[in-house]
């Protein structure tokens, strides 16, 4: 059996027939912006996974549905998108109806960290796992929790925002209306920020030199660069965002006792640069009966978290 | 049907004798330190049992099982005993095979904060309820956690310690080994030592003129006291330890998404007084989808809901 997996990104949209087993059988991607009206994208969308299917010769009784993850408050039960956080305009739009009505076919929408976690959970790093964290670090800091073996959502669908978990009882204001909350400490634009501050103090440094008069280029992805050239600025700035992100988690751990946490999304990219400090902050913070039995592992299926969550959920909404 | 339920605590041993509709048919307790030798512990917990059943006429085959609830870190499947936090010397236990070897019926052993959410959950303020955060603040925070219908104990049968998650970056040195824990701010002995450290600078305050030179006997009580005297010292304290709380639920409101949190314990008595700025500032923080939507609310079982949750425990175990 093969199923559909959608992942709507503010940017691209990707399409990907997958197995159950979990292999990619084609996949594809194009513009969200380019089909920007709701419908448009939607007929985009069903003309791109017939291609898909028609390439790889699958019928339709091998077909299992569609599944749908997108970044935003989303009501799984319906289908239903509340709105989303980086495109404008679908608002109360009924994914689900929409599908359905144009292929017959069962639509499962979902959430995008909670559908990264369940990829994780069924192909990735959190495979045979009863209880995991599975965090995505980028612009935003997403996350979706695995309990008892299964997705938790929440009394409101709006479960699994470890983002918006303060780390501090001051501290920046957050767009969500909260304060100190993690991701203002390591999202992207403010770990960013935070080299941007010191950075005059710091003339002698890699990114100083680089980005003399434009540090407004800057992204965690030149941090990185600096950091494995020993830039000591640049390391210090991961250390730092290591720690953040580790006393969140130490009081996650101490909270849900998870076997394993998964990170993944661009900005744990930096690897050992973070990962190191944040497995060091954890065992140093965390209750003893936990220093050395949780894990902490990055993402295994990168970019392609989302899209398998999205394939495994079609499998086993559709056995149940 | 009838279960016992016992609540081990530092001080006392609370048995009860608890019917299926959670209605305390017959309760006693003795004091848990003169039967320190863990054997003894146990006679005489049986003794109380028979004494009760007896009392209350109450049949062999009327009788469910015992349940068990104790301070401190407990395998659950098998009923040991790994530590307890305020009895020394009964470590590694097993409390579930010295009571089946005495009286044969169904033992279960488990974590008193997770009776207390038990016992809140079936009996009490969550009930109907399908994802509740349940907290004891005392000498420690202790809490329990109802995931889908369902005490979460997580993987390694250490979930829930809610006390132990950090509300700062930087914070005060924890027992537990951490640092800044959400207890250091609002347990008990750390309210007091915050009154203490400020009420030589507030000589006029009730508490300073009640207390002259000897500080270190006021209690929360006391606080409460003057609050309710409207001394504008004790409100703050009240005031401040509300924050510190409601900060860290903000962050556990975000994470989990429960529909209702239950607040019980000692220092709860304090009532609107810590109860306000508790709402306040989890309304303030949490992200808009939650606002109006969570419930904070007072433990409706007082003392015990542990030993409810300890009867609900075997009724449910039992019919499994």
């Amino acid at each position: 059996m093969f199923a559909a997996g959608i992942d709507i990104g503010g940017t691209f949209t990707k399409v990907a027939i997958i197995s159950q087993k979990g292999r990619i059988a084609a996949k594809s991607l194009f513009e969200t912006k380019d089909f920007g009206r709701f419908d448009l994208w939607v007929e985009k969308s069903l003309s791109v996974i017939k291609l898909l299917l028609d390439a790889k010769n699958i019928k339709k009784n091998e077909f299992a549905g569609i599944g749908i993850g997108a970044p935003g408050h989303i009501d799984s039960v319906n289908g239903v998108i509340h709105a989303l956080v980086n495109i404008k305009g679908w608002n109360n739009v009924n994914l689900h109806d929409e599908f359905k009505m144009r292929m017959k076919a069962p639509v499962f929408v979902d959430n995008d960290a909670n559908m990264m976690a369940l990829g994780e959970y069924a192909y990735g790093a959190a495979r045979g796992t009863k209880n995991a964290v599975c965090i995505t670090l980028g612009t935003g800091v997403g996350s979706g929790l695995i309990l008892e073996e299964k997705l938790y959502r929440g009394s409101f669908m709006a479960g699994g925002e470890l983002g918006h978990m303060p780390i501090n009882v001051n501290g920046p204001s957050c767009a969500c209306g909260g304060k100190a909350c993690v991701e203002t400490y390591v999202g992207n634009k403010y770990i960013v920020g935070r080299v941007k501050r010191v950075l005059s103090r710091h003339p002698d440094s890699v990114l100083a030199k680089k980005f003399k008069g434009r540090f407004d280029e800057i992204t965690p992805k030149d941090i990185t660069a600096a950091a494995n050239r020993k830039d000591r600025l640049a390391e210090m700035i991961w250390e730092e965002t290591g720690k953040y992100l580790g006393v969140c988690l130490a009081g996650v751990v101490n909270l849900l006792d998870p076997e394993i946490i998964v990170i993944g999304g661009g900005v744990a990219k930096a690897g050992r640069l973070i990962f190191n400090p944040v497995r060091k902050t954890v065992r140093e913070r965390v209750m003893q009966v936990y220093r050395h039995r949780v894990k902490i592992v990055p993402a295994l299926l990168g970019n392609e978290g989302g899209i398998m969550g999205c394939a495994w959920q079609v499998f086993e909404k559709g056995r149940a």
